[in-house]
């Protein structure tokens, strides 16, 4: 972990003033820290929502991350940096929005503060409501406390690859969020661009799906300028930025709902758990290192839609892989076997992928692909707070419908 | 008004029992005395909020009608049929709406519980958030509950013909919710069925569509048996049950907000008030009477889809107009002339609609045409409860952006 990727001092000569909304999160602890080492004005904005479920499901962050307030000093006072954080609940508390908007005038809002963990999302009907309640009331306060205040603000919201489906159009790479299609009339044919149709396989899913609808009427109807970007599963754990200082520590989720499978693999391996792959491992995912969601974040920023524009959608990904193949290479790696499981999920046994993501690549980006050293970088964070795990949290037991078999503990401590 | 559809005592044999989820409103409460008389089981779940609008807009229904617990015994009174209150806010008391389901294990739910005017739901960042919170957690707590009880219970939810916006497909008539479109891939055109594009004109459609999500998910993850019913602009005011007894009439709204635009003439050629056509009257839109909306329901209701099947979408209309024709017909038929007036809405000035409505036909509806002796009966009432209108409350008020024109009051009392 090295600071090669920090600027020094701040650059204001595209200092923009940025809220990140869920800023306290796994992508929005390192977005907020990026902009800020960057030379943004950056103000946090978190209901600390991620931490109180931590508290519900009894586990913790792998890695020691330390309190919001103690985060933002360190940050400031290592980098001279100024960071902020304000406690408000985006769904809840729309006033404050409003009184926040006014107060702080920013050019752009970052858009993470939703609950992102599909298992989550079907754990229980408290679970399910909490997701859409809490992602739909969320967005749309924010879209409709921007057209309240008048304010031209930009929206940089994080989607998911989740909203496409796998499957659907064929041999035809997905494409970045808008489809032409033919549509038969009595005139013959007619060309249609369309949203690429919906197809999420979680409620969670499901809420990025809505979020777009309330993305397309608020750029039709009041000409708000919104970025959506269709992330693949992040993997990895630090940041130039995070790396700085072991108070900077980003977050590494392991248990059976927040955990993704990438870095679950790496944890296991770390800890000598039986690599847990769901169904045959057939599913192929989109994947994008932490420290490139970071940058596409900035790349958004700085390539706004102009007002009257539809949304602009990038898909946020850089590789795509089979379960399987990863689940085999970090076995290769580390010599800790593969262990086929029932899957919790209602989905295709097996899928391709063939992902559209020539945006970003366009715009800059120079895509950070899987390689051993980072998988090594990663599992060494793993390792070293190896003894911070509950083993008894590393199978995923939300189903997708009730009375699906998930499976016991396969190591206990 | 008569009688002569009346069904004399319970129709045990097709018996079902059904909660009418917002059945004290305009399309709620006829439905519910309808379903009652052929022989349902029939509770009205309401949380009154029409009514409190109401309050709020300071505005009444040109009709008097009477409070649920009233209209609910003289029905009962007049008819010897059970018919039951529950005074419950589906968005608000999920925990309550998993008990009731359980109690009182209905075969089928109406769903109607949602605020429907689309002026309203443009009127102020409060009605716009309420209009989706509302909206949303609603349609979802009770797919949630459903799921949660284990009960195969059909849902059966009033829609929007607002979901597809006009003139999407070109000649190509709107189909019933599912349009079958040509996806290019590199191995030539493949054909997809896809959910109609959503195109929705406010706040409130935009509801709409993100119900259609809901439903999509919940039929394929949970097999959910779900009737989405694209309804068309309703007009007229009374059924054969509601016009058994002046306690039992149907409200009749007038104001700029909730009165609808046939209706809205009829009331204004009633007091000799100009008929406010917005825009150029260009606008073509889908109709469909009272009559014939309470009809469609108890179809629905008898015509389910499969457990596993996809959502059944219906277009419940039964005939097209332009706003235009419909103002110089009832213009003619009165003498009081047509007023255009600036229009509050964002859409195109002219429109052409034409809209597949073949299902219900086929099902056994068959349609009440916009015929004069309905208009006058409509009139009629409007005429005896002129008395009653508040001149201030009649011309749209609520714009689609801030600043937006709006004409002043043409008439007063």
């Amino acid at each position: 972990m090295d600071g090669a990727d920090r600027v020094d001092g701040p650059n204001e000569e595209h200092s923009v003033k940025v809220l990140v909304l869920g800023g306290d999160g796994f992508c929005g602890w390192p977005t907020a820290l990026h902009l800020s080492d960057i030379g943004h004005d950056v103000t946090i904005i978190d209901n600390l929502s991620r931490r109180y479920i931590d508290v519900d499901l009894e586990v913790e962050s792998l890695t020691p991350i330390r309190p919001i307030g103690e985060r933002v000093s360190v940050w400031q006072e290592l980098t001279g940096k100024k960071l902020s954080f304000l406690h408000l609940d985006l769904a809840q508390e729309y006033d404050r929005l409003v009184t926040v908007l006014l107060e702080s005038r920013p050019d752009a809002v970052v858009h993470f503060a939703e609950q992102r963990a599909a298992p989550y999302s079907m754990r229980s009907a408290k679970a399910k409501r909490y997701t859409v309640d809490n992602n739909v009331s969320g967005t749309h306060n924010l879209l409709c406390a921007i057209v309240e205040t008048g304010l031209d603000i930009q929206v940089v919201h994080l989607g998911t690859m989740g909203v496409y489906g796998y499957g659907w159009s064929g041999s035809a790479p997905i494409p970045e969020g808008y489809l032409t299609v033919k549509v038969p009339t009595p005139d013959g044919d007619i060309d249609r661009e369309i949203l690429h149709p919906a197809n999420p396989g979680s409620v969670y899913h499901m809420t990025k799906t809505l979020d777009q609808l309330l993305f397309a009427f608020y750029a039709k109807n009041d000409g708000l300028r919104i970025t959506d970007l269709h992330q693949g599963i992040v993997w990895g754990t630090q940041t130039p930025q995070t790396a700085l200082d072991e108070r900077l520590i980003n977050r590494f989720d392991y248990d059976g709902d927040y955990g993704t499978v990438l870095n679950r693999f790496l944890m296991q391996a770390a800890i000598g758990h039986p690599l847990t792959v769901h169904g045959t491992g057939g599913q192929t995912r989109a994947f994008i290192h932490i420290k490139d969601t970071v940058r596409c974040i900035e790349i958004a920023i700085d390539n706004p839609p102009s007002r009257g524009e539809q949304v602009k959608v990038f898909n946020q990904v850089t590789e795509t892989y089979r379960v399987s193949e990863l689940a085999e290479l970090i076995s290769r790696l580390t010599g800790v076997e593969v262990a086929n499981l029932p899957n919790p999920r209602k989905e295709a046994a097996e899928n391709d992928l063939n992902v559209t993501r020539d945006q970003f690549v366009a715009l800059g980006l120079n895509p950070t692909t899987l390689d051993e050293g980072l998988l090594e970088e990663s599992r060494e964070i793993a390792k070293k707070y190896a003894h911070r795990a509950d083993y008894t949290k590393i199978i995923a037991r939300s189903v997708w419908n009730k009375g699906m078999e998930t499976a016991p503990d396969l190591m206990t401590k």
